[in-house]
């Protein structure tokens, strides 16, 4: 589906220049509703690709940056990658037979995950610690790949690659069509996105920038690997976004897209810089078709930022207004 | 220049369309002598690009990471982010009284190099952190971009950035005419290298991987930066160059080029996956018109490497025999 986007917006490039203009009837976002949101994305990329205009920003400074969890993809009733973590506490339960004891395993293995979760994030640790390191990143990838093509989300019953926002498919191809280069820039695990983020947004994994743990490099059997430690490397979220961005990509985006307060600082960052800036919040308010939480919400919190949205003019879609459609699934 | 090779290579694959087969009269190293090493170059290249062939790697897999000190440039008499830190010491002094009792300011400062850096590591470590941090990071970058405009090489007395290797420099622009992302894995500084890389190598930011100080998100005078701290990040030398690779890059390059014993496992981690790979050493053979030198040296020790390069067959370039000229000026 990102191919036959990418295709169709080459071909409406082409084509005006053979005098039919048909760029111009062809729809970039065909999934948003007319209104504000889809117009400031519009008139945004229009201004920095009109060649000679005083806002015209050369093809390598194009830089967009998206948050992934409620900004491409779904992260109700919790972030997907808890729930990849909750299965492989189940996997591995028999040969840890003290955690039947130890919290928050014991809670998780009887199906209680709010109470193992109610440790917070000392909890949550525990549990990406126990499940996401100890292999080699060859082992990892797999695991996250075994899994991604199989489990099942718990309301919709789909896999998890389809709870992806179109509207948000169509805003990617849009960009890179116009010479964008699209980053993530999530706070969930790097290594976990990779596997899959390329053939579902069309975003390689040098693209991709996450928070991570620490691996070893070792000799086994004659052959090196990758071995992943039970220790933070980096936590790519709030101040730690801008830090990930600075190091990954070594300049500053000139568009940024996320839905929390934990991108409230990428935000910042991008819109201080000089030059034509552009920044968005999704905001979750379509209960029916997704979610609504905002303010108050301990997944996905989003009141600081949406204030500094409202006060900068940044750009805030309402889901249930502006997208025709949430799920590819739904066209 | 660069530019120029581009044009040249992309001239070159559009005309055999033609049936002049102008490709094949090209030279794409033509500053390499015939020989063993640059067949090996060219037999790879062509092995990986050609459609059908079982060797064939798809664009996206095409990654080649190169080393930069004594791989792309020169580093000798000492690595030329040294002389910058020196500099730097001699330009912080008198805000620093207190260097004149301390080394290894103390002797920096009499002029004594030598003296300075005998305490090794850590005395390297000093002086970096007196002199690359405690500024934002968009300050760090002016220094650097002023410095590398005007300094010169105590011998050579040319700018910096004329030391680069004009045969790599072929290298570089003939595996991206052949759809290859280049990447550079250095030991230096991500921050020293990235503001002057992309006019001189063709290399982009976000395809710079270096050792790093740790960075803080801050807002002043309601601007955010980022503010270089005084301690280490990473450190991307020896076995942090497979673990570097992995986080940036996300995908095992299949091309690695080097000259040390730093660049070692970045070669083992390349040549130990799956489908054609290409591993090469620069050997620094060449006094009269470089330096010379390997297996005892300080600076660029190439001892291991070169037992392992035999025994495995990977690519070893003998400076003064494989290289008609060394310096783009020599041409």
């Amino acid at each position: 589906m990102i191919r036959s986007l990418f295709a169709v917006f080459a071909l409406g490039l082409t084509l005006t220049h053979g005098g039919l203009a048909i760029a111009q009837t062809l729809d970039p976002l065909p999934s948003w509703n007319d209104g504000k949101a889809k117009q400031s994305i519009i008139n945004f990329v229009t201004k920095v690709t009109e060649q000679g205009s005083p806002g015209f920003v050369s093809p390598s400074e194009r830089i967009a940056t998206f948050d992934n969890d409620g900004t491409l993809w779904s992260e109700q009733p919790m972030y997907f990658q808890l729930l990849f973590a909750l299965n492989r506490v189940k996997e591995l339960a028999p040969q840890h037979p003290e955690w039947k004891e130890k919290e928050p395993f014991a809670s998780l293995l009887r199906g209680d995950a709010k109470r193992a979760l109610a440790g917070g994030e000392h909890a949550v640790l525990e549990i990406v610690m126990a499940t996401h390191a100890g292999m080699t990143t060859e082992q990892f990838e797999n695991l996250v790949k075994d899994w991604i093509a199989t489990a099942r989300h718990p309301k919709t019953q789909r896999h998890f690659t389809e709870m992806v926002y179109q509207p948000m498919l169509e805003v990617l191809g849009y960009l890179r069509a116009n010479g964008f280069k699209t980053f993530i820039v999530s706070g969930g695990g790097i290594e976990f996105m990779r596997p899959w983020v390329e053939s579902v947004y069309g975003i390689p994994p040098e693209q991709v920038i996450g928070s991570s743990i620490k691996t070893k490099y070792e000799i086994r059997d004659d052959k090196p690997v990758l071995v992943r430690l039970p220790e933070m490397n980096f936590i790519d979220d709030k101040e730690g976004k801008p830090i990930g961005i600075h190091i990954h990509i070594g300049r500053r985006p000139i568009a940024a897209f996320g839905n929390s307060d934990g991108d409230l600082q990428m935000l910042q960052w991008t819109t201080a810089g000089d030059g034509p800036r552009f920044a968005l919040y999704v905001r979750h308010t379509d209960a029916e078709r997704e979610w609504a939480y905002d303010r108050t919400s301990s997944i996905g919190r989003l009141d600081k930022g949406l204030d500094e949205a409202q006060a900068k003019g940044w750009t805030v879609v309402d889901m249930k207004q502006d997208w025709k459609v949430i799920y590819p699934y739904e066209k």
